[in-house]
């Protein structure tokens, strides 16, 4: 006979399904649900529901939106001469969340990796190459993450790209802000010393 | 306008009422919630509903349950001679995972704060004194924090069943299991010293 009864068992359950959420935190979780105001529980039912119900992707960039286009697409003070190539919707966000950038999106939808059996078929190439035709893309940033299959992507996709009158960069490498020299791994310093600007 | 899709947002901000959820962890889970399978968010948004609504206290101990008894008091296993005080249906649960109690519980719905407001009269008393009467109980176990609060109300119990024909017993304080000497705080060692056994 189990100590726990059998809804709040369950609800354990399912909670454990969270990343970095075991057994200890999923109790804790659910006895603070168990005293959190009804409304409260109810609220967050829902919004798990509607989440699942109404997300769809941006036709036009793949981003996360609830209709045909995002809220980025849908936005008319964004720049469409520049567009920014990322990974996945969770890098366009930390992109959005730096408060930098005016442009526009292409969702990749992953990267290059041929151990995992990805290839650039994977990805959302077709529509980017459309975009170039219809649209007045002038930049094109390639966002992908310093990584192998970040690098390797970002190296398919300059040779796709040369040549169709779009200029091509790539974000910069080096220290993050804050960082200690001591304390930064020989590639990560070999690259800040490559990218180093005239002061 | 938003970087996020509506009910993105939304799901974000309901998960941020969960306990040491910030913006970061409400991001990282909501788009962990994106990605799954929708029957996993499904269950979870099920397992939430079911809870609130399924959950009452047991009639007679005031643990959590699903029908009129808890899982506790409805196993003929358990020994009725023994009752367990304690202060929530959490800490019942601590009690619980020691694997080692066989007894029946009675849960106090808190503890005396005075500085709180909180006195005899809120906690779950009445209950108690008429289980004395009519159930073969021979002791009562005081498991209450060693706290201020946990000693107070251990206190008060002390006082209210006495001479109720009932054996009163508490928890024993001391070290903890793997604890070192140097890094025990002085009231620690000190009540590990008044309570020293045989050896």
């Amino acid at each position: 006979m189990s100590k726990y009864p059998r809804s709040l068992e369950r609800l354990m359950g399912e909670l454990q399904y969270l990343p970095s959420v075991g057994p200890k935190t999923a109790a804790r979780l659910a006895f603070h649900l168990l005293e959190a105001p009804l409304e409260r529980v109810q609220a967050l039912a829902q919004a798990l529901k509607e989440v699942k119900e109404r997300l769809t992707s941006c036709r036009r960039c793949g981003n996360l939106a609830e209709g045909e286009l995002c809220p980025i697409c849908q936005d008319p003070d964004r720049e469409p001469q520049t567009l920014c190539l990322v990974a996945n919707t969770r890098e366009l966000m930390a992109m959005e969340n730096s408060g930098q950038y005016r442009g526009l999106y292409h969702v990749l939808g992953g990267l290059i990796s041929p151990l995992d059996g990805i290839g650039p078929e994977e990805l959302n190439l077709a529509s980017l190459l459309e975009r170039l035709k219809r649209e007045p893309i002038q930049e094109i940033i390639v966002a992908t993450n310093p990584t192998v299959a970040g690098e390797a992507t970002a190296l398919y996709l300059k040779e796709l790209l040369q040549g169709k009158g779009v200029r091509l960069t790539r974000l910069a490498s080096g220290l993050p802000i804050g960082a200690n020299l001591e304390y930064t791994d020989p590639l990560t310093l070999s690259r800040a010393l490559d990218n180093r600007r005239p002061w």
